[in-house]
């Protein structure tokens, strides 16, 4: 017999983008003159460090001649790019991952979605609301998601953990005791997207205790680690006990600009076991049947990130974006509105004045104000009334942004604007 | 529930290679003096052409300037690349493909697999046998092999086309009007992998009927057409009537020396509807959601292979390993094996010479001559009494390995050498 996969037809949602495109669109064909100023943007804008354009020439160069030419390389990464995250992503910062244990991709989102392969079509998933909608679309389309309750918006197989500015828009750990407690596949992001919230130690801690108790795995996303300006974990393997409960989605798109040229890596630790079986040896099975390893050029330019003149440059982009971040915190919290994020994050989340919807106040800034954002009831229900602005524009942009709204009337308008914490913190941190 | 993915268990084999390796490395190890001559290799070893190199170090150049800087590409692949490919591949040909149903990828592996997705778990499929491994395996990790019968050898959803000399290699189209007959998804790779069979328009046209007919689909992976040599079709598409029942994989791993490089494309007509479901706006909504596009200096480097001069560079690297495998074939025959392929493949296929298993002749082939091949039986059970020989290395070793062959004692000792038809023709072609 041949069916389509029936489990398509149960996803929600995916057009937040194309809805922003085509509104945005339809401005700017009545308002031809108008400057638009796009906030909403998740790509990264500053070119790539020299060092990284220099070891990309030089592979190119290497590709030209027979006997430095390589065809296929290893399924899992070239040792020299293992060995340099291994030391400076994880060493540096006292952390020993085995070279095994390092899996390079072609960008974290791909394995953010094939990692699900790992488990069983009945295991139980949790993620944050709001979320990076890729877990939940990728979950459902692959029969993990279960069934569509329209009435409450959820999934019968993946509980929404829920984060708002009650707990500084970080996850509350359930109490692993408790009957019937969630016990499953646990997505977290930090530095989150969408809200800008980090996570410190104990938070953290907490969660990796939860899930060591409960069997559960969490899928750690530290994509946007490189923005951490405070003391706070930049992987979770900084964290006791999370070799046995942890896997970690890494990615060089925000770190080092590399959104156009594709590299990321998964570190699944030997120690993680689940039904007796090692995650790791079967991830290496499935990449080596549904991959074939990453370009040579883009890994010798990922290489070159971590040498000493590769790190101050893109350390410098990275130094370039959060000042945007903190022109845009400073100025909204001016305007009245109230912020978090935009310290440890290249995003900051927004509540809507007046408790306008996410989509009106869209419209709103961009009639009045001719300025992009992302609606934040696009990344779940508790994003409603919130909306997401990124750092990732250029600096002009940003000022211009602020100017625009002050000028518009939103300074001194009687908004109780202020700033969340930025590290979502809890407890003594 | 947490619980592991229950389908890798079913996965058998997967050690092919491995096992290859392991014997190779023994034998190396005792025999340090010897001159090894690798032709199991299926990784190209000709540098990339010059044109290729050029529009590589112009991307990444563009890569280090805020102006010409790309960030995230189209998850389909940029138009440039998508233009060069209708127009040269398809336009050329006389065939018509639309924009929106070509999608970029990483290359042919990453969607031979993934395609799956589309189909549902009760699908039933069909390869070759011998088969590429990685079409059956990652059918069965994804739970669409069914249950493994280990006294037949083979997985209840999966059903096997054998391929042997007595239809050059080619699978019988089954009868569509029998009850019962085959509908699902059909693998076809032609010019084959591992056989060096190639197919002819009738042949083709036949499954392409037999697929209307019962409402399957045909996954074409034609990753090797490049080296087709005679009046053979390279494109399914060439067929009246694949448009609703074929999806194409192609590659420029074999066409222009990518295997380092990464990069292929899938083509799914927006005529190909099953379930009342294009298969096309799934497949777009599956990518948009797994997948993050390809290096933009990756695309523009395969944009240059269709230049005028890209083409001809490329070309001279496809007839110097058609070379070698003239070379390898003539002087295999002349030893007295039975032998296909080899005239539009890179690929030969030859019979071990007394019915001896593959792995025994793998072995003797070691012992004896310092040579390594690929043990037929590793693509299966068809395949048994084969071994797999390609023409990627280099014109030298090709001509050692056959001189050693003779002066052992392979020239005229009585096996009744034999070439096949190369195309594995049927009928009038």
């Amino acid at each position: 017999m041949i069916g389509i996969n029936p489990y398509f037809e149960r996803l929600r949602g995916g057009y937040l983008f194309a809805e922003i495109a085509k509104r945005t669109e339809e401005y700017r064909r009545n308002n031809p003159e108008k400057d638009l100023i796009r906030l909403g943007i998740g790509d990264v804008t500053q070119p790539l460090a020299p060092e990284v354009i220099r070891a990309m020439h030089g592979a190119v160069d290497e590709m030209s001649r027979e006997e430095t030419f390589r065809g296929y390389g290893p399924y899992f990464g070239y040792d020299f790019l293992i060995r340099a995250i291994i030391e400076n992503d994880y060493g540096k910062r006292g952390v020993v991952i085995r070279e095994d244990e390092v899996f390079v991709n072609d960008g974290c989102k791909s394995d953010s979605s094939g990692i699900l392969d790992l488990f069983s079509e009945e295991t139980s998933i949790a993620v944050c609301d709001p979320v990076y909608p890729v877990y939940i679309d990728a979950a459902v389309m692959s029969g993990r998601g279960g069934v569509f309750d329209e009435k409450a918006g959820t999934y019968s197989h993946i509980d929404a953990l829920r984060c708002d500015a009650s707990t500084g828009f970080l996850p509350s750990v359930p109490d692993a005791t408790a009957p019937g407690s969630f016990r499953g596949v646990i997505f977290l992001c930090f530095p989150n997207n969408p809200t800008g919230a980090a996570i410190g130690r104990e938070a953290l801690t907490e969660w990796v205790e939860y899930a060591n108790q409960t069997d559960s795995v969490i899928l750690y996303d530290s994509a946007y680690e490189a923005f951490i300006s405070e003391d706070l974990p930049h992987s979770i393997f900084e964290i006791e006990g999370a070799r046995t409960c942890a896997i970690e989605l890494r990615s060089f798109s925000k770190t080092a600009g590399f959104t156009g040229v594709r590299c990321g890596y998964t570190v699944i630790p030997t120690d993680l076991v689940r039904d007796g079986v090692r995650l790791r040896d079967l991830w290496a099975r499935r990449q080596a049947t549904r991959f074939n390893g990453v370009s040579y050029i883009t890994q010798r330019a990922a290489e070159a990130v971590y040498s000493q003149v590769g790190r101050r440059q893109t350390e410098g982009a990275i130094r370039y974006y959060l000042e945007n971040a903190r022109v845009l915190r400073q100025g909204l919290i001016e305007c009245g509105f109230g912020v978090s994020g935009g310290v440890n994050a290249p995003y900051l989340w927004v509540e809507t004045p007046e408790k306008k919807t996410s989509w009106e106040f869209f419209d709103e800034l961009l009639e009045k104000f001719a300025i992009v954002v992302t609606p934040g009831s696009g990344f779940g229900a508790a994003g409603e009334g919130y909306f997401r602005i990124t750092a990732f524009g250029n600096w002009e942009n940003a000022s211009k942004a602020i100017s625009r709204l002050k000028d518009g009337g939103y300074a001194g308008t009687g908004y109780a604007g202020r700033g969340y914490e930025a590290a979502g913190r809890r407890g003594k941190e």
